[in-house]
């Protein structure tokens, strides 16, 4: 079977100067991959006439399906338009359906309408024009020479909706797509390239159509096998065998057998055994509610977190003894334990998690350095506790922690589970 | 003048199944901009000789700087330096230093060493290693054809770490490179194109020299001036004079008046005030106390967070009469300024800011559908309330919120200092 390739191009001038951090690509790269089209390569360029055209020269020589993304907006510097009108040699016309949905848009959210906007109805004579529900710029899907071009605007929750409703169905339709299945696990404590030494003999074992992929972040290590084929019988058995040996031989340091967040994972298993959750957070500034609750329907199970930021409220709120804290400190096993019982207590829930550490730049101690940090996990009746020491930065010790904190609380809805 | 115009070239197929968002390029790009080199490409490939061959060609014809990340790793995948070594026509040598580094890393870790990271200490013979401290893998500079080719590693942290220690000042002696200078206000309040609209003239009287950009992210929508010239002098009064007229004509709907996040000018204010500030999130889940405790420092005015995800919470820790909850609901402006009273008194400080809403994909109800967000800032003695209608995804109502809600914090604090 013959692959089919894609290029994504984004298109705008803050990418460049590096204002904006392109999300739409990642997104977009996995789309594809999911329905078996290969993503060979990602270009940003400016708004600027000859960089585009010449983006878009180059891609067509590498790719069957080429999505851009961005330039559609009604201000001046956007000149996708203009320039795909050029690069396929066509004229503009005004699109009746667009300017009617703008129209309404416009009336609906009760915003006055700009010159501008209804310029967003122009569109080149060559295109077929996919209505964009999300927001005022159409997107447009060409045909030329066998390569299909979708022009799609920047602004992320727009494209994504399209994409979705539009695109994706309407390219599964225009190609003859391989099966692609994916199988991940989630490992924790081994870095990429112990895990690597011990995977040799099993990636010398494995076949043409399957490949591994190491995808690490912030303590934990994503390893992924992706298979290709004509039969989704036949490739998921294959699957199937091979991520049975991966999970044999990562058996000690798998936290997930599955391509879901922490998060996720924490949330269906506290929902899985009806057991409710809270959290204290010191260092970690409310990062591990945040996750937990970015989970729909977290409320079930999630109560909420105290943001214990000062030793006053330590004491007063999370009712950890004055005492502890004055002779092991805030960043202590004895606070960490203490910060559990009480966000138990006053959050009445069955299990808590608590984080307390320094995550720098300044801070340390020379007996609490930088990057000293406690957690300690459990129910009133066990807490278990663990010591790390990192040595990253603010940013990537927090996120780190906020890791470790949920693969704890993991552990003890399993402990309490079998304690049950 | 001639321009300094530079590529970025990022390789790994994390990338291109989109497992892993590239955030490198966006903090390579910006650190480049900011020194007066203009980044004109962001090519992203796969693990692939070809496509990397392909992409040193391509790049080579377009710019004076080349900075490529990835593919260093220990791992099989990694082919970025025999490729070079391909491209350069040069072979491998040992570079002694790098080796004698990584023996030493290794060493001070306790990690036993694999054969595999040996090979990190093995180079092209014709490019000068620029030292590591971050990590294993060596970061190459080569020269060749009047261009300058930079490999770093694809770590965030090791590849910041090295470009901002030892790159960057070398890129400095390596080129004459223009005065760039930047000035930046944050708006809200107004769409896109709606400030476009009022900012016609304006725009039309730039000189070629001083670019406008738009960038609007979650309520915020950031303009901002970028002037180049010869002489610093010169152009730092131009970009004044320029930045004046842009502030009065957007004098209604600047919000700061500077190029730094919400939370950093939360901190400045409440810092400058000597003010302690707390939060009470219901809907946001802790990412208002995330984004505050994300400024380091931020311990100096910040106490804490009562993230309350269930009403039990609301009425006992925040003291939310019962009553209230029940009369008017969760999501109520009578519930978010008893949460503001709450949590002032729990935690004990001069202000706070409270939200509740619902984020969505379920939750809303006929008369508060999702998307309904009321949020209440200020102190024990004044408090101003809000009601926002959003209309995004659960994530991007969520940071909206966290923004307009970190807003209004900087309102009451302009407030409260007013008042004294």
């Amino acid at each position: 079977m013959k692959r089919v390739f894609a290029s994504i191009i984004t298109i705008g001038d803050e990418l460049l100067i590096g204002q904006t951090i392109d999300t739409n690509s990642a997104w977009i790269s996995q789309r594809l991959n999911q329905m078996g089209i290969w993503v060979c390569h990602r270009l940003a360029v400016g708004d600027v006439r000859e960089e585009i055209l010449d983006a878009l020269h180059y891609e067509s020589d590498h790719s069957d399906l080429i999505l851009i993304t961005g330039g559609l907006g009604p201000t001046n510097d956007d000149i996708t338009k203009k320039v795909l009108c050029e690069y396929f040699h066509c004229s503009f016309k005004e699109d009746a359906q667009t300017l009617d949905r703008v129209k309404k848009m416009f009336a609906s959210r009760n915003i006055p309408m700009l010159e501008s906007n209804l310029h967003q109805a122009l569109v080149p004579d060559c295109c077929t024009v996919i209505p964009n529900d999300y927001g005022t710029a159409p997107c447009m899907w060409f045909q030329s020479d066998n390569i299909i071009y979708v022009s799609m605007p920047g602004v992320p929750h727009e494209m994504q909706g399209i994409m979705t409703d539009r695109v994706l169905p309407k390219l599964k339709e225009s190609f003859t797509l391989p099966v692609i299945l994916h199988r991940t696990v989630i490992t924790m404590g081994l870095g990429e390239s112990q895990v690597a030494e011990r995977l040799i003999p099993f990636e010398k074992s494995l076949p043409e159509n399957i490949k591994l992929a190491y995808l690490p972040g912030n303590g934990l290590l994503k390893l992924r096998l992706t298979v290709l084929g004509d039969v989704r019988q036949a490739i998921a058995y294959e699957l199937e065998q091979y991520s049975s040996v991966l999970k044999e031989t990562l058996q000690d340091i798998i936290v997930i057998e599955d391509d879901v967040s922490l998060e996720a994972w924490v949330g269906e298993s506290a929902k899985g055994n009806r057991l409710t959750i809270s959290t204290a957070e010191s260092c970690t500034g409310g990062l591990i509610a945040h996750k937990i609750t970015s989970v729909p329907g977290s409320s079930a199970y999630y109560k909420g977190t105290v943001v214990s930021y000062s030793n006053d409220i330590k004491e007063q709120v999370l009712k950890v003894p004055k005492e502890v804290l004055k002779e092991y400190g805030a960043v202590s096993e004895e606070t960490v334990k203490a910060m559990v019982k009480g966000v138990i207590t006053l959050l009445k829930t069955d299990l808590a998690v608590a984080v307390s550490g320094i995550m720098g730049p300044d801070g340390g101690t020379p007996d609490k350095p930088v990057g000293t940090v406690w957690i300690a996990a459990g129910s009133a009746e066990k807490i278990t506790t663990h010591k790390y020491h990192l040595r990253y930065s603010r940013i990537r010790n927090t996120e780190m922690t906020a890791n470790y904190a949920l693969k704890m609380l993991v552990d003890a809805i399993r402990d309490k589970n079998k304690r049950v």
